[in-house]
């Protein structure tokens, strides 16, 4: 495959010639870095990877809306949190409890979470898909003045296509929602239902009659962040991945996972540098940057990298 | 695709032509039945559906063996179900905690799931595949006398491969480990690790120095039977199954979740009926079989429907 006509949006730097080098070495027969094909997969996190996060991800923004429309059905919530701050879009209180998350802090990350578990409670997951995917048709980012789905960063996309021209299988994991993400995946990033990991809901199996549905309870299954996304990733596809690409401290064990000892890996961290064009911050990867400064991985540059970040910009 | 030259081992009965039917139906464009490939999604029972389950699970068997080296460590676990079992090999005790759990009564599966979780516990997974598949390669069945490695039926095997040739993804969701299954599921069933579902023990995400690896709790996260089983084909693949074979009351809500009110579904039950070259018993089964009868579901009798049940027979 000719270099030129793959990965377009990628400036000439170094880091464009990282991931090529490796993917060149590992999909090259006879190469001492040789991969077979059925151990290439390549796991990418959503939210700050895929598509912009800030300022709060997009499934909080659709949660803040279905939470504003609880409070309809039951005006007490307005005073309390987070269902204020859904009320009021009041970004700025919901997105200090992720960067709070990312330093320790679990405080109001425990209150989202447990509005976010009861928001749900007892509707079904195709029920679910319908909402946000009618939600978010129509939803536009707060700043960037743009539709949601068009807040995928097309470097990232080409990366996708690059990876499985080779051979790759590609999965998001990411710490957003799972049943969230599913409905738009495939449209947005060419990956299907069963590629798609995230964080869980509980579910029941509820019958009645000959009907039968999955029912949200009102208990998140597992936050798919930290050390939890290996064990998730392990759990949907039975391998190490060969690539793995984030842009937090939440991605770090991943990131480390990727690595075995007689197997290297490619680790991606995406830098937010460009607040031109997207965003500028490193709070909540601090030490994912360290730790890439430290152990050679491969550092992405919004703003030095990459020649556009969004499709019509 | 001619169908004499698929389904090779299966007798031109009701069953076969249930299942050919039914594949034709959703896979012709301009059939009112037809179904976009993409929703094309088979299921799999393993025990007893894939391969033989009597007198043990295979899985069980393997626990055993594990259960008596554990004792070699501890001899005070000799005298203590399931160990005293595992030791003497009593396959009576052992086959009898199924058939309790099947019928309601989970007081000895209980007492095996505790030994079963502990008797892994600390142990990373890529060390628990490689003890599985040493221990398959040379394990025999203890009736049948044949390995076990080929007690796959193989009418079962060409079913897998038909539904494939009509662009149906398949895959397995058992009430047996995740794990113990995906190292030979592939050589077996030809379905690779990312499409075993089964039961899962809690899993550490552990680091040391550069290394990681995934370690085994000694508590099971999930048993993949029953009302679970729907809920793990969703967090799985995302999408309802269009064809579920099973064959024990577990497998109903499985096979029951196929169907939605505006599409139909193949429903499988094997039917071990044939003591002459397999086994035959409906313990377990009973209230699949009743159901299957007032629904519809296509029973496949094992000394009926098939030519062959293992290869070399």
């Amino acid at each position: 495959m000719a270099n030129e006509r793959v990965l377009a949006s990628w400036r000439e730097t170094g880091a464009r010639q990282a991931v090529v080098d490796f993917v060149e070495a590992v999909s090259t027969e006879g190469s001492r870095r040789f991969v077979t094909p059925s151990e290439r997969i390549a796991v990418f996190d959503n939210d700050g990877t895929l598509w912009s996060e800030k300022p709060i991800p997009v499934q909080l923004d659709f949660t803040l809306f279905w939470m504003a429309e609880l409070t309809e059905r039951d005006p007490a919530l307005k005073d309390r949190q987070p269902y204020k701050a859904a009320v009021e879009r009041d970004f700025h209180w919901l997105g200090d409890a992720m960067v709070k998350h990312y330093r320790g802090d679990d405080s109001d990350l425990t209150l989202l979470e447990r509005a976010i578990e009861s928001a749900f409670e007892g509707m079904a997951v195709d029920a679910f898909a319908t909402e946000a995917l009618g939600w978010l048709g129509q939803a536009s980012h707060p700043t960037l003045h743009r539709p949601y789905l068009s807040c995928r960063f097309e470097p990232m996309v080409e990366l996708l296509r690059y990876l499985e021209a080779n051979s790759f299988v590609t999965y998001i994991a990411s710490g957003g929602d799972r049943d969230f993400m599913r409905p738009f995946a495939e449209a947005l990033y060419g990956i299907p239902p069963e590629r798609v990991i995230g964080s869980s809901l509980g579910l029941d199996f509820n019958t009645g009659g000959d009907d039968t549905e999955l029912l949200y309870k009102s208990k998140i299954e597992f936050f798919d962040d930290g050390p939890e996304k290996p064990v998730r990733i392990w759990s949907r596809t039975g391998r190490r991945p060969l690539v793995a690409g984030g842009n937090s401290n939440g991605d770090i064990p991943m990131l480390r996972f990727a690595r075995t000892g007689d197997r290297d890996a490619l680790r991606l961290l995406v830098l937010h540098d460009d607040p031109e064009r997207e965003f500028a911050y490193t709070a909540g990867a601090e030490e994912a940057l360290e730790r890439a400064k430290a152990r050679g991985w491969t550092v992405i540059s919004m703003k030095d990298d990459w020649v556009t970040v969004f499709a019509d910009s």
